[in-house]
């Protein structure tokens, strides 16, 4: 900041102060990067939708640097960076950590990886991902927001639901993730509302500002009734568009509730009887924890995004000094 | 035709007989036209990807005019069309037929409605769809198909499977369709493998030419085993090829084996112990039947265009003189 003659408080011709780092949520479909002070103080925040589906490797850094173009520094800054972008299709592959394990390495052994950069100011590291071989899944970016409920929560054991593109569970023990189980939920949903017929029945939704709660609800009762009647109830959606039996606007809230049945009901040996915590945004993390508030659990919810902040500061104070 | 002076018949220079009218089965990712002579013998034959979802209202008669460029006389030609074509968001809205009826109308009460046109050389008819209240459903081409299937087969008693972008179930009895299902298998599928993180594991077989069997009977085995489980095992299968797991070329037939699998697991009441035909194009339709058989039915197989056309003809013959 600079100081005007008249006192004021003013923004500095470059935009603002640099930051000392900078951390990067880089998922799927949205790119989140906080800039941070020595303390780890939040200077400034910016989101927008760069999914990492979106790039190939080549255009990761020229989002970055249009994304952040106002807010790099002249001086080289260090970009510690979690999520897809270190996907094998992504920036940067970073391996993925072998569970049951830690979210994070411990200091030293946290595994980022630089990724190749053209622009001298930027100085990025991914972080792993973590992977089960059997069943196969693997996770990217869910660690961190872990990494951060777990210390804020250092004694929880339980499961850790963090809704999404792509749904994650995390089993929780003693400090380490033990397992994890992922649903397709979130992209197929985007998929069906995009790219099939049921665009013409969801789509007279968009624009309503109200979500049909009712519709949610019965959509949620019979994807958990009925999970393995998923494909026939997909197209039975259409014929009720066509027939004017769906009212518009409702058509996306039931079908959202399907689908979140769905994914309750395939991974009920997950959730069930378990220690639970919803990690996401608001409206979806809180349709997961009515869901399963609604099936007699008790989760508790926190922000996914302060919990993928806590978690990328927690990751850099393990980061080995470069 | 024309006779050249050597006696050697030539195409004449406006392409070839005009015909009589054309058939045309337009449905959600292909078209298909034949010209039939007033005999009904077969002219011509025309196909081509130009699916109606791709397709605004305005869209269907200059697609077709440019599809159909050559094969036009300079007269009135008659074009029967069956399809999704006649849906809302096609051409023109042909209104349904509501369950139990038979697959067409009888004669003077086929439904048909003239489309709007422009080009003086195009008459245009859209055929009606079936409706059935309760279980919504609804069907538009399928009925043609049922109805040329069951001209060669008039005492047919059973189910009609009808495999494609949506699949179709339907319950005959008496010449009469009395029941039905779908399921958004074909276009879930695409959606997967186009717009879904499994693109990149379903693209590594694209251009193979084998198509996996034991990797379609795997996931057919899975997907009719657990079709409870299909958020999760799709997310699996992006996990499985992460991990390399899954050997490139695999993983779209066991997609493909896990979506049919969850079909016939959602719609086992509709063809368990029943008389069975499945109606369609090789290969598809040859996977729909080695699936049933290997449930232990006896599906008799036919092909869905050569169907779909008999039922275009006999739908012909039954059209009000005009």
């Amino acid at each position: 900041m600079v100081r005007r003659a008249d006192g004021e408080a003013r923004v500095s011709d470059n935009g603002r102060d640099a930051a000392a780092w900078i951390a990067v949520d880089w998922g799927t479909s949205r790119l989140r990067a906080w800039g941070l002070s020595v303390e780890n103080d939040v200077l400034w925040r910016e989101a927008a939708d760069i999914g990492s589906r979106r790039l190939r490797h080549d255009d990761f850094e020229p989002a970055l640097l249009s994304f952040l173009a106002a807010r790099l520094g002249p001086g080289r800054t260090l970009v510690l960076v979690a999520g897809t972008a270190g996907a094998r299709e992504g920036w940067s592959e970073s391996p993925y950590r072998r569970l049951p394990c830690p979210p994070l390495g411990p200091p030293g052994q946290l595994g980022a990886v630089p990724a190749p950069t053209r622009d001298a100011r930027l100085d990025v590291h991914i972080l792993p991902g973590l992977a089960q071989a059997e069943p196969p899944d693997v996770m990217r970016g869910e660690e961190v927001q872990i990494a951060g409920f777990l210390s804020l929560n250092p004694g929880f054991d339980g499961v850790i639901c963090l809704p999404g593109s792509h749904s994650k569970w995390a089993l929780i023990s003693a400090g380490e993730v033990v397992g994890c189980a992922g649903a397709l939920t979130g992209e197929l949903y985007a998929a069906l509302c995009d790219h099939t017929v049921l665009r013409h029945v969801t789509a007279t939704g968009e624009g309503t500002a109200a979500w049909d709660g009712p519709a949610f609800k019965d959509g949620l009762g019979e994807g958990m009734a009925s999970p393995d009647k998923l494909l026939a109830r997909l197209f039975a959606l259409r014929a009720e568009g066509v027939l004017g039996l769906r009212a518009p606007g409702e058509a996306r809230a039931w079908l959202s509730g399907l689908l979140i049945g769905a994914e309750l009901a395939a991974l009920r040996g997950y959730w069930l009887g378990q220690n639970l915590a919803v990690l996401g945004a608001a409206p979806l993390a809180g349709r997961y924890t009515a869901a399963l508030t609604a099936q007699g659990a008790a989760p508790i919810e926190a922000d996914g995004e302060a919990m993928a902040l806590r978690g990328l500061i927690a990751a850099h104070a393990r980061l080995a000094p470069h």
